[in-house]
């Protein structure tokens, strides 16, 4: 009988996170300060995150060791499986063999606890108490619930009001694990509270929520904010689940000739392919691609600038060099709320301008069209995210069997769609919208960069 | 590092189902004819069930071999991961030693795929081309629309109309993998037409649902009906849940002291604990407990008669011997909708007559606390119906801290609650009602059982 699942057991979790920032041919620019504009130190962080997370964020070491209490964490879903998508290669028909990495097995359901629970371990160690957070559609305020309910951490999540009051159930998810979820702007902070005088209907927005809960952090005791994307260290906690693929890719004797992953801040793709871009920057394995899907609607990649922005809306955080599409720019309501970033993870977006990595855009009825086929192959129902990369997978797939090429594609399967139903009955309904490219309003938005010499 | 999940292969999904009856001190009465009353023979079952099914019903053989093509389709998800809830146990402080075996990780998030896939698969193989079936909360209809999608079957679920309108996830769901979905009533039988026709505002229910199905089923060339528990086969197919625990236990060097499962219609726990029942009637093992979980709202095992009684409330099916509240009860509106059934899978009532295993019933607000001290301590958000037995292991646990008894306690943990967090939600906010048990109602439903000697 024929294998589908490639899983390894307990003990082969990674020890270590890989640090891509030694073996990058040239490393993203510094982060600058938001109102000084000059390179930021470990200083102008330290109110925000803990010592050991801002030495992650800048080490040269390549190799950093998982503590054992997140190892101890990581087993309650990790190691994750390795799918062989068997009946999905049948139903199209090719000679490409197409692999699956499922986090969608974490309890919070998705890759995002790979760093929520190292976060929630990092400020407990250092005597934090109590973490604050913003979330919109909740995948990564539930993580991070998650996380800090195992390590006994208060948590406040600012949750994007239209999604606190449209989608209770990521919120609900929170609550249970004892997170406190409030709608943002808030009462609660001084910038929730202007924004609110200006506008009591406002629905809110991410970079609202970002002011809010960094805001809170900086001003209360024991609080420290967490991040669930864009950052290197994210981004390096994230790849265990890389670290994990290559080694199950070996036990089934295949190496990727593509690597394929949806792309929002970036830090699900970048775990996933990092642990392979030495061999292809060193000349090894100079023809493996490496593929980011993302929307039509916020393409960062394949549309925005490769210029120093702001990361978030309200212009509190780092100034970082990357791919974006203004920081004021606000994207169509895809259902893809993760994708829904007008930036890129630096690193990303570093090895992007070196053509090292591609990206490709879709509209979200040719993405759900492909997570349908797939549901109805393999059975797992993706996330809308996910759903990105599954698109751009079953287009090499298909492009191998016009071609009778035995590709192996291997895709990063972040997440579920267990709350996103409502985006699939639109779509069966033939209810869901083509966003075009807005490239207008970028061009408005691009305006408004930071005045910075590189 | 200690381990966390005992993980099977793949190659050691079990090749047999395990069939109980020969092993059974006195097995079940026969069924009866719905309206005659008489001893059913195959015959009867014919335009209903395919005739591998109808076989496997009365089979007297204890192994039966699972087919290739369902135990490729099981790989999807199989063997499913057996915990040991370390966090758990700290938290609760208690010398036991708790595992749990976890179904939630299939495509439709529960156990109820064991069987939709294989009565998919025997209808398939004997040419037909369409089932039907009923679903309240949508559960058993989400198994049985990834069962179909998988072997290219049509199928028709008739949805309780409350359900149909109150909770559009799972429909969509099914609607995702291929199912058409209708509201029950409808006007697409004759059943539903006159129930309609009596009452055009009635919420409707699984008894006028299985009415709809099995008329669709029998007037319907091509088309047979699939019914989601209490037969036998359906507790056989569900086997593979208890025969893998056993061999993970082995592995984990332990044999339980107590099994625990939650019972609606008793296919989940009566798959888990089957597995391990020979040795109690034979007297190896005479000390190992099982401990039925079911609602004080519904509880037929602790409250009902052993009587024979119609399973559907529309009398179109078999009569049973079980333990009943009375076919015409309808229970109170708790969350665990699986475990809103009169009945119980007759296999499991006769064991319980006999005293080999156990009962015990609980009120909602017990349940839904004991479900998220656990999800606060292992991450995993439970269905209703499995926090039923979160509560009853918890209780075991909390004696095992007094007695400083170190019993190994086991939990069929049958699903996730990732459709159902609007009862969590409740729950948190106070506002769950704990039914009590309505003896008065159980009193008048005993009053209409079929007048059969016994």
């Amino acid at each position: 009988m024929e294998e589908y699942k490639i899983f390894l057991p307990e003990g082969e979790i990674p020890t270590h996170w890989y640090n891509v920032l030694p073996d990058l041919p040239s490393p993203p620019p510094p982060y600058l300060h938001p109102i000084t504009l000059e390179p930021m130190g470990p200083d102008d962080l330290a109110p925000v995150f803990p010592m050991e997370l801002i030495k992650q964020e800048v080490s040269r070491e390549r190799w950093i060791e998982i503590p054992e209490e997140v190892r101890e964490v990581y087993k309650l879903w990790r190691p994750t499986p390795l799918y062989r998508a068997r009946r999905w290669e049948k139903a199209l028909d090719t000679p490409a063999r197409i692999y699956y990495k499922w986090e969608g097995v974490s309890p919070p359901g998705s890759h995002k606890p790979n760093t929520a629970v190292a976060q929630a371990y990092y400020n407990k160690m250092e005597g934090q108490t109590r973490l604050t957070t913003e979330t919109g559609a909740g995948q990564w305020g539930s993580a991070l619930a998650f996380g800090c309910a195992l390590f006994g951490l208060e948590l406040k999540v600012y949750m994007v009001r239209i999604s606190y009051e449209q989608k209770p159930y990521r919120r609900i998810m929170m609550e249970t694990w004892g997170a406190e979820v409030v709608p943002s702007p808030s009462q609660d902070t001084e910038a929730g509270r202007r924004i609110l005088a200006q506008d009591p209907e406002t629905s809110g927005s991410l970079g609202i929520a970002i002011s809010e809960a960094m805001e809170d952090a900086v001003t209360t005791e024991g609080t420290k904010y967490s991040l669930g994307s864009v950052v290197n260290h994210v981004l390096m906690h994230q790849t265990v689940v890389g670290l994990e693929t290559k080694k199950q890719l070996e036990m089934a004797g295949d190496y990727p000739d593509i690597l394929v992953g949806c792309v929002g801040g970036g830090s699900n793709f970048a775990g996933f392919f990092l642990p392979f871009i030495k061999e292809k920057i060193d000349g090894t394995k100079p023809n493996l691609r490496i593929v980011c899907a993302e929307s039509m609607a916020c393409p960062s990649l394949t549309k925005g600038l490769y210029a120093y922005d702001w990361g978030d809306t309200g212009k509190m955080g780092p100034v970082a060099k990357m791919h974006t599409l203004g920081h004021t720019f606000i994207p169509a309501p895809i259902h893809a709320g993760g994708l829904r970033y007008h930036g890129m993870a630096p690193i990303i977006c570093a090895l992007y301008d070196q053509k090292l990595i591609e990206a490709v855009a879709f509209y979200q009825n040719s993405v759900f069209e492909a997570a349908v086929h797939f549901a109805q192959a393999e059975g797992f129902l993706a996330a809308p995210e996910s759903a990105h990369a599954i698109k751009a997978v079953m287009d090499e797939a298909l492009r191998c069997k016009e071609s009778g090429e035995e590709k192996v594609i291997v895709l990063a399967f972040s997440g579920h769609g267990h709350f996103d139903l409502a985006a699939y009955e639109a779509y069966l309904a033939s209810q869901l919208e083509d966003y075009e490219y807005p490239g207008e309003k970028v061009k408005e938005a691009l305006k408004d960069l930071p005045k910075v010499a590189v």
